[in-house]
């Protein structure tokens, strides 16, 4: 095995490019200077990266199903290829635990693998044809045949909390070149060294199965304006996003603003309501008390699905969960964040959600080293959560506020009041189900999945998966994510009437068509 | 058969309201006062009208497949029982003739039972089922299932162009139905009878089928501010709109500056180009000529796939295409344009047109009545075409511009310059092969739908179908607002996990899926 070397450069189609100005990659877990300099990315390398995937984009999105599946899947022995170093410089830079890093590394060859078997199995370009019914009174019918292609070059911005499986070869890049895209990724500049592995990885793959070299580049840099002009790159025709309300809000309006507006799939703010029915409470209240805190201090808190909210019915069995949780935050994990900005604007929104008025504190978790995530927990009643938007708004890292209501009546009425959201989960037994059942109709307005009896952090990477959710969960819930339906953001139909056999997309030609 | 009377009124879910506020309908034909005195929508109708598709939200979209099947099939039984008055009415209105308008019932009818039986087929909800593995290494996996639920109430905009086909009970109304989306229409003010004529329909189809009343409302008035109400409302979860771009464009601003943006499907504005490539021109020159007047002229060149551009290599064939449409067009015909203000609009883009340096008339149709279109035909060649944005703007009658290239290469170079389309047309012969296979390409990109040989008015209502195209043909060339696929506009995924059968929708309980 070749050991991939970082050299800081910006991966411009096949082309190296270095630049004067750099940045450097920071140590999560001290601050300090990682080595190697990486180059920021100069409008003009924008230009030429966009300029290249749209020169490669006709040859891209004409290759087969299964010569596409076969570069996914080369993509995935790519990245294994990189070995340790590459769990090493992702620890490095995120901060993240190597088990847990390994394992994001298997779900990102996962995901990839998983799009190239969608991708042979056939259906996901939704091939149509009504043929031509030439006797058909009063008017004879055209032979109508349609199929999905692929939208253009896609800009995909990689995410600070999955350094593998959200970022430079991630679901957003394995959905855009499943459907056929060229891929432009900004690399999140807190690891910028993962990132340049994995997009060595996927350019290895583009050589090894000789795709023209504008069907990926990487572009970086400290500096917001690269993704403002990458979004404004005409060549760009949608963008992927994993991030922040903030920056996934400013995107969609550059975007479009665009002399042709294009679609940003922001997944952005949630913070996942979850609902502790009587029954399970009465049953289980010290189990979920402590299960609870498992799920919102994994990866200190720094998943989309992070539980942000419990609402329950007020009482002794209540009482038992928050006594429970209490108990377990004593001893819970410290894990370091992501990035200090990140440690910053947490403890921020911990400060601020401990001086609302009407809020209680119900402690914190152990303070851990300078770079880690100290839990927090807090309480407060309906009447209160209900009046105050501050207290609906996503912390990211490990804090949660537990609302107390007086029936079952109020959690429906607080929920109406929430916005959208990635997740709600249902804590139930048989005696809850009508409660639950008068919950849903709510919830499935609100959110893009429902769980029952589980915590929401943990997302499956399967094709019923939705990883998505009405505004500000994301800024289009007609989408996911996570799963095989995240390739049908980045496709869209085309008609093709009477056109003769020998010009038609290969997938529409006579006998041509998956099996069903 | 009873005879559904004309009130005036606004229909808000099962009420009649009317207002001291009206405006008349005007006949197409001469302008003049048609009875009837229509209620203006007051901000408090539209409100209300919102809040009762909101309240119905819940029960309609968790009726099954089969009972909306049954209610889109009824809704198309009361169309029919309409009976002339209809047709007459809308004759009057839009000026439109009897045996177009005839035909276009015949197709609103076949729209609505095309998704009737879209919904019995039962696959368009795109059920998944992931099923649990709980043996699975290192983790177990939960049960996945995923299904499409309708996104909320949508607003519907009334096309001035086809008045029963995409209007009140048009394509979008019935694709929202179809999903299990409360609709609110709001009615074209050029033809508020016709609307509430179908309006009628819909409410006595709810009536039979026993549904909310606020599965429909129908509200109208002349000022833009309705509409503007309209899509602001928080109900409204999506937006359905055919007309000009300036239009669109409005209410896709309206939409997005919501504290919840929600989509805006608009199909908006398309000049169609059609290539004649060689061979095709030197066998049928004079036939082609004569067949694009024809569709270039049908239905005062009201369509929005109207052929407003054509592009060919000069020479001996070329001349002899343009010579005899320059002969049909002599003797074409001058129907009745919609609306006054569609004939003054034509009239001052015709003129502007004219005024273009470069530019060469070829010369006007019959004039016809005042309210008639009087077709317009220019030449140009291609350099001043390029680089002219007036000569690429759509203007909606029967006006075309002809452009002569100095070669094929021309015809792809112009293309790459075009902004996105409806529809795109190759005339071509077997010797026009590999011309038109250097032209797919850009083609595809900017066009929802190519057509061979043919004239591209006249879309066919049925599953291959793409009515749609990249911006500004329409607003999302994602999707389509004609054919069965419209329906994808209104839907949105959400995975429940780990969901007990009794709670789970019911397409997505074991047993439940319809047969592959």
């Amino acid at each position: 095995m070749t050991t991939t070397s970082l050299t800081g450069a910006l991966l411009i189609g096949a082309r190296d490019v270095t630049r004067d100005t750099t940045f450097v990659a920071r140590r999560a877990v001290d601050g300090s200077a990682l080595d190697i300099a990486f180059s920021c990315a100069t409008p003009d390398d924008i230009r030429n990266a966009c300029a290249l995937a749209d020169a490669a984009f006709d040859t891209y999105r004409h290759t087969s199903l299964s010569a596409r599946a076969t570069f996914l899947d080369a993509v995935a022995t790519e990245i294994e290829a990189l070995g340790e170093p590459l769990i090493e410089r992702a620890h490095a830079e995120s901060g993240l635990p190597v088990a847990r890093l390994t394992g994001e590394r298997g779900r990102t060859m996962g995901q990839l693998r998983m799009f190239a078997s969608l991708l042979r199995e056939g259906r996901c370009m939704d091939p149509r044809i009504d043929p031509a019914l030439p006797d058909r009174k009063p008017m004879s019918r055209p032979d109508l045949r349609q199929i999905r292609m692929a939208v253009g070059p896609v800009a995909v911005f990689g995410a600070s909390n999955f350094p593998l499986a959200f970022s430079a070869a991630g679901g957003d890049t394995a959905s855009a070149l499943a459907a056929g895209c060229p891929v432009v990724v900004r690399a999140h500049p807190a690891h910028p060294g993962t990132s340049e592995l994995m997009g060595r990885a996927i350019r290895a793959a583009i050589t090894r199965c000789t795709l023209p070299e504008g069907v990926f580049s990487l572009i970086g840099g400290p500096d917001y304006a690269i993704g403002a002009t990458l979004v404004q790159d005409p060549a760009i025709m949608a963008v992927g996003y994993t991030g922040s309300r903030q920056g996934g809000l400013a995107l969609g309006k550059i975007a479009a603003a665009r002399p042709v507006p294009v679609p940003v799939y922001a997944e952005m703010s949630s913070i996942n309501p979850v609902y502790l029915l009587p029954a399970a409470l009465k049953a289980d209240a010290e189990t979920l008390g402590a299960s609870f805190v498992v799920s919102l201090t994994m990866g200190a808190g720094q998943f989309c699905t992070n539980p942000g909210l419990i609402l329950g019915v007020a009482g002794p069995d209540f009482d038992r969960f928050v006594a429970a949780a209490k108990a377990a935050l004593e001893t819970a994990p410290a894990p370091t964040m992501l990035t200090s900005g990140i440690r910053s604007a947490y403890e921020a929104g911990v400060e601020r959600l401990a001086a609302r008025p009407g809020i209680r504190a119900l402690g914190r978790g152990p303070r851990g080293e300078d770079s880690a995530c100290q839990a927090a927990l807090f309480e407060t009643d309906a009447t209160t959560f209900a009046a105050d938007p501050v207290m609906k708004e996503e912390i990211f890292g490990s804090c949660s506020l537990i609302v107390a209501c007086p029936d079952i009546a109020t959690l429906r009425t607080l929920t109406e009041a929430l916005e959208g959201q990635l997740t709600a989960t249902l804590h139930m037994k048989e005696a809850d189900l009508e409660d639950a059942r008068g919950l849903l109709p709510v919830l499935e307005r609100k959110v893009g999945r429902i769980l029952a009896n589980a915590w929401p952090t943990g997302v499956e990477v399967c094709s019923a998966m939705v990883h998505g959710g009405p505004f500000p969960a994301t800024s289009d819930p007609r989408t996911t994510s996570v799963g095989t339906g995240a390739i049908e953001r980045f496709l869209r139909p085309v008609c093709y009437q009477d056109i003769p056999q020998a010009l038609l997309p290969v997938g529409l030609r006579d006998g041509n068509q998956p099996p069903a």
